[in-house]
């Protein structure tokens, strides 16, 4: 099944640090709620755009989000001193946004990651930048699950990132992740394959129908996993709807769920 | 680039049939400028529903059809003798629809095929009726690709019907006919695929999210062509903006011009 990663709890959306900056729990705990109750299967928390901040924003997130989230949170943080606090304040396995080959990061994570029980996203990015080929996300990939396995992350709890990129630069750009998720399933069937989707539409007009076009095909590819606005209800019902077309709702019964729950509307 | 076959001029549909019996000209030349503004890359044209009337009411029709037709016809009846009439009324080489496997149909069609310039709808229906699996369409594409090229048609003329079928009958109905198309452009690289798409979600609430997320992953399959009704808004605007997402819209023209035109729309 399709796993939806939540991305509303974010200090660099204006409403949201509003409430953080005036601890506002209501307006924290009502969002969470409706993330949970649209579906979200992760919820992601990231308190990083007040600067000099983030510690005591993340700590204050977590303590108001742990007591009613029914998922797991998604700790979402480039550092890590914010990440060792935040692990120790959740209770379920949470999942740690994220790692890549950048040298730098790589080196704060690696370290934070080792022995830990948790997934990760890993990115597909390093020093040299976005990735410019099919090929080369496949290198990336395969990079970081050699490393992740090495500190005793298995497979199955790595969530690759391939990076979408503009189609607006290069008409190829959504052929070349497609052909990228389906080398990196078809080398490590076990990996989730997670992400982003707007940039697909970046400078292009009525970017909602592109975004939710192309995760359908992404999923079609071995997307299982994204991270969106799960309030989004037009993708959420394509999700649901391609989930099912793809065989993974036995009798159709999520789909009809969706239906009667009013969150699936041609 | 994908191919619409425009699906509304069928005397089968009430308001169609009554515009034929009353010889409504003005009737059926608006429909057909429609489609065609619409996007429609061909127009199929069946007269079968008015029992004893198919041969006038086909004449009737191209003679109404054929001097504001701007793209070709798609010839629909499964009888060789109005074919032939038909045949020898229209200008633009035509699409003939159909021939399948079922050996009364095959051996009416195979005669009248040989030797003529015509691009030709396959179904992969045999006697035995519906395919029960990607490898028995696979199978019966096989057969049909051997017999049509036989008597002259080259692969590159042939639309392929896989023959989509229900998934509320049974949850693996989408993947099957998904992997089918994957393995009929694998081993025929020239061959079309095409097919009506409103099939896969009979029984179910909410059909047109189904179809058009649906016709996004046949597309990513090897889909290039359906029969559907370019009236059909969201379907087309699904269509255009999933062609642009694989790689077959350079420089985004089509989609944008699209979006200019008020076609697409989030």
């Amino acid at each position: 099944m399709f796993e939806v990663i939540g991305e509303r709890i974010n200090t660099s959306r204006k409403l949201v640090q509003a409430a953080v900056a005036a601890r506002d729990a209501a307006y924290i705990i009502d969002d969470v709620k409706k993330q949970q109750a649209a579906g979200a299967n992760f919820i992601d928390v990231n308190a990083g755009a007040r600067i000099g901040h983030e510690e005591e924003d993340m700590r204050w997130l977590l303590d108001t989000i742990q007591p009613i989230s029914t998922v797991p949170l998604t700790l979402d943080s480039p550092d890590p001193a914010v990440l060792e606090m935040a692990f120790k304040m959740v209770e379920k396995t949470p999942m740690i946004n994220s790692i890549s080959l950048e040298r730098d990061r790589f080196d704060a994570m690696m370290p934070f990651l080792e022995g830990k029980e948790c997934k990760v996203i890993a990115l597909c990015m390093d020093d040299a930048g976005m990735p410019g080929s099919a090929a080369d996300i496949l290198n990336r990939a395969r990079e970081l699950v050699k490393a992740l396995n090495k500190i005793g992350i298995p497979t199955g709890s790595i969530y690759m990132d391939p990076l979408v990129q503009p189609i607006s630069t290069d008409s190829n750009k959504g052929v070349m992740v497609l052909d990228a998720v389906r080398a990196i399933k078809a080398a490590f069937p076990e990996v989730h394959i997670t992400g982003g989707l707007s940039n697909i539409s970046y400078g292009l007009p009525q970017r909602h129908i592109i975004n939710r076009t192309f995760v359908s095909l992404m999923m079609d590819a071995g997307m299982d996993s994204a991270i969106i606005d799960p309030l989004d209800a037009k993708i959420m019902a394509t999700i649901r709807t391609a989930d099912m077309l793809l065989s993974h709702d036995d009798y159709c019964m999520n789909y009809l769920k969706g239906v009667r729950a009013g969150a699936i509307v041609s």
